[in-house]
């Protein structure tokens, strides 16, 4: 069982949801002493990932409430323990989806804590000491030194942090699938959080990006914003089936449950699809265009530490960032039910640091 | 439309299924005369492929009768054009799936004929001269020289015959997908023509090889002749529980619709499921399970011709052969009666060039 919060020495406050409402108000608790393998951090910002809604209305049956949500943090750092090096006071960060892993299995061992048995989530997990963990939607946090990311002085604070869940999660797969041979066409499947992240990884790779969509409305911005090379309508048959075959690679960010017939058939000979989002229910895999193309469906969860600390300082590197619609903490509510019906360009971003202070 | 087979000039002698039954009975018919680059085989071998009931029943719907069925043919040269180098009158050939492809698209050009969209099959295709292909349930057959296989002296012509479908229809996939680090654990699911060679080529590759099957009563030769190390009841929950996240890699030859669920349990991270059974209807396809283990699931049909002649030069290397029970043409509904109930160990093999004589 985990411990009660109060028994914590460090003073935190947030804002929680109680119940399955998913609705969010303020909360006060507690973080624990930093050790000597801690990182303290002040918050500046939090992304708003899809998952902290489907967290918050515990819509997967895994929410332990109070939860604190908010895995895209991004913040400056206030204290650091005896054993810690690689950061000092002042230096700006990162937290993603992790705080712990045992460190010591074959997932941990080849840098894919993400993977770990074992792991700590960021939030909504119990932690190695036995107490929950509670997430960005707050004002500070203390975690081991391993799970902290530097934070490219040149990457905004604000549109920079959805790259540590959004980001992450599409650009390990690019990278583990071979998504990133110049030249390439990659198709990108639902234009969302992790969706528009991936058209710009896709650019910064030199590949030819196409968005696929069901939303005719986003051609433009796709185009013209994101710097997709060109947009596929899926309700235009005669457009879906001119494409068929001519893609290398898809990847897949669509969270409902859709059919797979239609994007396996854009993919060419050995071509490759890659699933990141989490239907809730089983999607239906036509086993013909698989063995007759040679075609695979790979999937992937969002990425180890030390890669997310190279997908940053690429990130640094190619002027990639998230396109944002910055936000006041008491605006979060609105905030999610607009999440909801997908209706944001293209993630929320919480500005902790000049909207949320104690009460 | 196909010309009829009375236009060519060269008798030929078959069993054909006329209609849905499937009953094979004598068929007269004749093969084009051998031009510069073709090679006229005397049929003396071909295995029963499981292809070939579904085509003879026309359960794919795609079945143009009469058919003469067979893709696992090996003989002997009679005759070669003036163009053919590679091969010679008397020399032991093998022909498989594929008679002909356009020799010019991208597939081909990476000696994927076996993904071509032009491709020829070895019956019940439509051949680039218009006629109709017969396959080698018959005395003869004329071939472009491109789609000949030079089979190895050491190889059994009887045994060997499956190895031209059966065994490329693994090891290909096998290849493709890096299931060949020895000290891997592979899965092998179904115990039927294909599975049976995949342990071979498994033992071959070095790996450790288990066998998944629903049928208890397969462990024992499983083990003992065809030399896997270990065998997995899906119907035992203790067992599977305790397999899972045990393995590598499973080559999944199940042709029936199935659950794939229990399967990708069994993997490791970065495990790969590669499907070459053709199941009529689509299967259900978890994403947790992908997602969570950066899994994937692969496709793959048959194999080109360089890598079928790589395959079986391999199988002569390392004395790799089907498991056979010999038959004589006029029992092949019988067998084709006791392939569809699974019960045969592991293919059948018509010995056409002693049994079949034109009446």
């Amino acid at each position: 069982m985990a411990k009660t919060p109060e028994e914590h020495p460090v003073k935190a406050f947030g804002w929680a949801a109680r119940d399955s409402s998913g609705v969010l108000s303020p909360f006060r608790f507690s973080r624990r002493e930093n050790g000597d393998d801690d990182v303290t951090v002040k918050i500046l910002y939090c992304g708003v990932c899809h998952s902290d809604l489907h967290a918050v209305k515990n819509e997967w049956g895994l929410t332990n409430y109070p939860i604190v949500p908010g895995h895209e943090i991004v913040g400056i750092v206030t204290k650091v323990g005896k054993q810690v090096q690689k950061f000092k006071v002042d230096d700006k960060v990162g937290v993603g989806v992790l705080v712990g892993s045992c460190k010591s299995c074959e997932s941990c061992q080849q840098d894919l804590e993400n993977y770990c048995p074992q792991m700590v989530f960021t939030y909504n997990s119990i932690d190695h000491d036995g107490t929950k963990t509670y997430g960005g939607y707050s004002d500070v946090i203390v975690i081991h030194q391993h799970f902290v990311l530097r934070f490219p002085d040149n990457l905004p604070s604000d549109a920079g942090a959805p790259l540590l869940c959004a980001g992450i999660t599409v650009y390990s797969p690019m990278k583990y699938y071979g998504m990133t041979e110049p030249g390439k066409h990659l198709g990108v499947a639902g234009l969302g959080g992790l969706g528009h992240v991936a058209v710009k990884f896709g650019k910064a790779f030199g590949l030819k990006v196409t968005v696929i969509s069901g939303s005719p409305s986003k051609e433009v911005e796709a185009i013209n914003r994101l710097g997709a090379d060109s947009f596929l309508v899926t309700s235009d048959p005669t457009k879906m089936k001119a494409a068929i075959g001519t893609m290398d690679f898809i990847i897949d960010t669509i969270s409902a449950v859709h059919p797979l017939l239609p994007l396996l058939s854009l993919l060419k000979l050995n071509g490759r699809l890659v699933t990141v989002g989490l239907p809730d229910k089983p999607l239906e895999l036509p086993i013909f265009p698989l063995v007759l193309g040679r075609r695979l469906i790979g999937g992937s969860d969002f990425g180890g530490i030390k890669e997310t600390q190279e997908m940053l300082d690429f990130c640094a590197k190619n002027n990639i960032t998230a396109d944002i619609e910055l936000i006041k903490i008491d605006e979060i509510n609105t905030a999610m039910e607009r999440l909801a019906k997908s209706d944001v360009r293209y993630r929320f971003v919480i500005d902790v640091g000049n909207s949320l202070s104690h009460p």
